[in-house]
């Protein structure tokens, strides 16, 4: 199974969960707080602009990106693993 | 009876929901989250720019599509089926 | 009496409420949801872009249309009919 | 005493309200809804568009109108009379 | 001391208050509603559009205007006198 | 410490406060409002327009001006002097 | 481990909180205010305008930043240090 972005989409495998803390308590799973960081899985074709131009978008598959604290709530499933679905405008940042 | 959605509307198929837990436990109606996935049915003629041009969807009759989680509230009764109507910019994703 | 809807309004008659339920049970007014469809009685000349132009309307007087849950509140009545006045945008799809 | 509306605004003489219900019960004022109708008094010179040109309006004076349920709020005493001030957006359609 | 708005925004000495109902009931301050009407003392050089050009006022100063309900929040004391800071798009109407 | 507002921002000190009633009633900090008046310390390069052009600000270092009821919260301590600033839209009038 | 911000995204270290008062009372973590200045040190490649075009950031690495109150949510781990990351609007001046 294959997932296409729509346009500015872009699907995120997020970064595993720090399932223990600094000093080795093992946290339970609603005590742990998702992190906003993951690997660019698969891009859409590109921004469509108010001129009905399209832009292509500036990620790309592989990058590792940030994005913002209440972006992410959209997931699919793919292959029993939970990918989120974002906009570009909701990536902060790639870290290289 | 058929259904002509317009502008940049969609009409999909919501897909099945699983009636049953992965430890086969059967869910009442109301303990089931409706998947935000389905088959594309029938699509409008286009979005209408704000130059007033139209720009034909990149969704197709045939496609399964992912929406988002909060779209998918208006829907309509075809045959005595109940079908979703989403805006284009609701769906974030082909599946293939 | 005869009602001519501005720019891109649309005026629909209200499709009949099921008034009985399919196990034939008789409800009261208030248990009604109202059907979001009707048919199109008159139309307006069109939608008015940001450049002053006028895009005429996608429907016409005779289509059967769905329409948004929670669109419908702005009502006139006419010759003892209640009819709906509705913004072309609140139209989802038309039903053939 | 005369008013002359700015842009696109327009000056309407709401339609009497029916003090009598159909069953010949007279209301209490605080019992009545007031009519979102009445005839257009004077009218601005016409919309400003973005581009600052301006857009004359689509109503004129002697027009009876048909406006938003929440519009309206906004009224001026003139010759003892209270008339209403609207944005022709405001207006939904035409009666003729 | 002058006063010099800025813009779109328009100066207006709000009319008197009326202190006594028809009956000849005094007002206390607190009952009295302030009237949504008044007088340009000032104007600004005009509204920036959106190209950055500047679109002179439609109203001129000694016009007597009414301006919006929800208006008229933003004040300044000019020589121990309040007065009304508007844009020129809370105002509805002028008065002659 | 030299500060230089990015954009259509604008630098102000804010006008000193009444401690004192008309009737010679010191007032407790807490008590006072602050004036929504100042002087123009700093005034950034213009605003950026919608095209990517920038449009000079109309207001100048010197200038003493009014500001919305609502606007300041944002400040900066500068020489151990809290300074205001606010966007040139939140600027009503200059003082003369 | 570098980080590089996406369009107007811009990185910043927030300045050193204080954690004493002018009067010597040592403040716990949870009194202090988080001050919103701190030091640029990654840009994104600009602002991408309506029409796709993209413009280039007036901030700089190394410029000190002062910051809207409500910004500043969205932060990274680099190295064991947080760092904040906000958009070029968020940024109200440069100080120098």
């Amino acid at each position: 199974m294959k997932i296409r972005p729509l346009h500015d989409r872009v699907v995120v495998r997020r970064k595993e969960e720090e399932a223990t803390t600094a000093s080795g308590i093992v946290l339970p799973g609603s005590a742990k707080e998702k992190p906003n960081q993951g690997e660019v899985i698969a891009i859409g074709s590109g921004r469509v602009l108010d001129s009905g131009d399209v832009r292509p978008l500036d990620v790309k598959v592989g990058d590792v990106v940030v994005f913002g604290k209440y972006a992410g709530s959209d997931t699919i499933e793919v292959d029993g693993e939970e990918l989120v679905i974002l906009s570009e405008s909701d990536i902060k940042a790639i870290v290289e």
